[in-house]
């Protein structure tokens, strides 16, 4: 077993927690469970193993594997899995992520992406790599449950999903986002953490602003996420 | 020069652009700067030793002092400066963490009140450190900006700001954040990253909810902040 690198074909969850989320949303990719001799042998332990079992997913103990995966202490379960497509649909609500580059914020955009009913991510490249286990992680699993794909420029994603209801976030966006009126399905747009949306991405879709004080130059990239996803969902979920 | 801990009298930035937020925000409480050998002597570097010698703060060139405190290879200024009082004031609008525990979250969190105009911050102990060096950095020194109070207990808190207008957001509050009509000076009172808020704090004010899927659990603290923020200011910052 060696640390993870991006050409593999392979990844990992590293954590409890994680791995219950991959066998319960993706288990035939699960190639094996490893379990540190640390394990509790709880009840969380044996529905693992019993969730192992029903998919016919070899389990290791093998505490050697744990110091080469994961440099957390409080890891004591690892599933290997093999990567997997989950293609977006054209006809969903995506959120668009230009050349993302920190895979914490990619992970937890994940996660709030899942919680507010998005039909997948769109990753323009260069972008992290969203099988990588700090995303995986940061995700708390639920990349096994969101479909994605990459695009080699932004102008493809738009070839793909069609230029209607394009909406892109930027620092001098023309409107205000609790003017804007949302249209399904939409596409939420948003730039790299340091630089933002090129200025000439305004021509494909309606710029937006989260309006803010001048007290910073621009919001975290997960947070400006999340209240796009907040603001776009809000009548959908609301009773 | 030893590493950072909770019962200093002092703290540091680590970074230069951390370090000019506290020399533009906080400069009475410099001590000291430190350069590292590698520090581009550019305009920036000038900039930084202008500052320093208008406020007579003394600088020194010891790379020593960047292996001991900084464990970030790219990290080549940093001020040493005396923690200090900056009292909340009980008629402006204040996010009310109730016992936060992580730094990462709580620097985030500093930063995104500072970017909606929040009057401070009150922390319900035991609470993260918020003149940490983790906090201070990853709140991109806005936390010199903005006023704070510890409080012993949540009650003590409202005995100081009083009952009026108190938001508890809460995975079970009646009121969905959309339709809540803002009344100010107001309290935003999240809870902690693991357990929330207890359910005996509704009976102190709205109970609200951020409206989302069941696919999560629940929103990550600093994102249902940022989003409890930008709903109750967006009146406020358009146009």
């Amino acid at each position: 077993m060696t640390r993870y690198k991006k050409t593999d074909p392979h990844s990992f969850t590293l954590g409890t927690t994680i791995t219950f989320e991959l066998l319960k949303a993706k288990p035939h990719t699960a190639q094996k469970v490893f379990f540190h001799s640390k394990l509790a042998q709880n009840a969380a332990y044996e529905e693992l193993v019993k969730l192992c079992e029903r998919h016919h997913i070899p389990t290791e103990k093998n505490d050697k594997v744990f110091s080469v995966l994961s440099a957390k202490e409080n890891c004591f379960a690892i599933g290997m899995f093999t990567k997997y497509q989950d293609p977006l649909q054209k006809w969903q609500n995506h959120i668009v992520l230009d050349r993302p580059s920190n895979m914490g914020n990619l992970g937890t955009i994940i996660r709030t992406a899942a919680g507010f009913g998005m039909g997948g991510i769109a990753l323009i490249k260069p972008a992290a790599d969203l099988f990588d286990p700090k995303v995986v992680r940061a995700s708390m699993g639920a990349v096994f449950r969101t479909p994605f794909a990459y695009f080699e420029s932004f102008e493809d994603y738009l070839a793909f999903a069609g230029s209607e209801n394009i909406y892109l976030f930027m620092l001098d966006g023309a409107t205000p986002l609790p003017e804007v009126t949302p249209a399904a399905p939409f596409s939420l747009v948003f730039g790299n953490e340091a630089a933002g949306l090129p200025a000439h991405y305004k021509k494909y879709g309606t710029p937006v602003v989260i309006p803010h004080s001048a007290a910073i130059d621009s919001l975290n990239l997960d947070n400006a996420v999340s209240i796009g996803l907040y603001e776009f969902t809000k009548s959908s979920f609301t009773k």
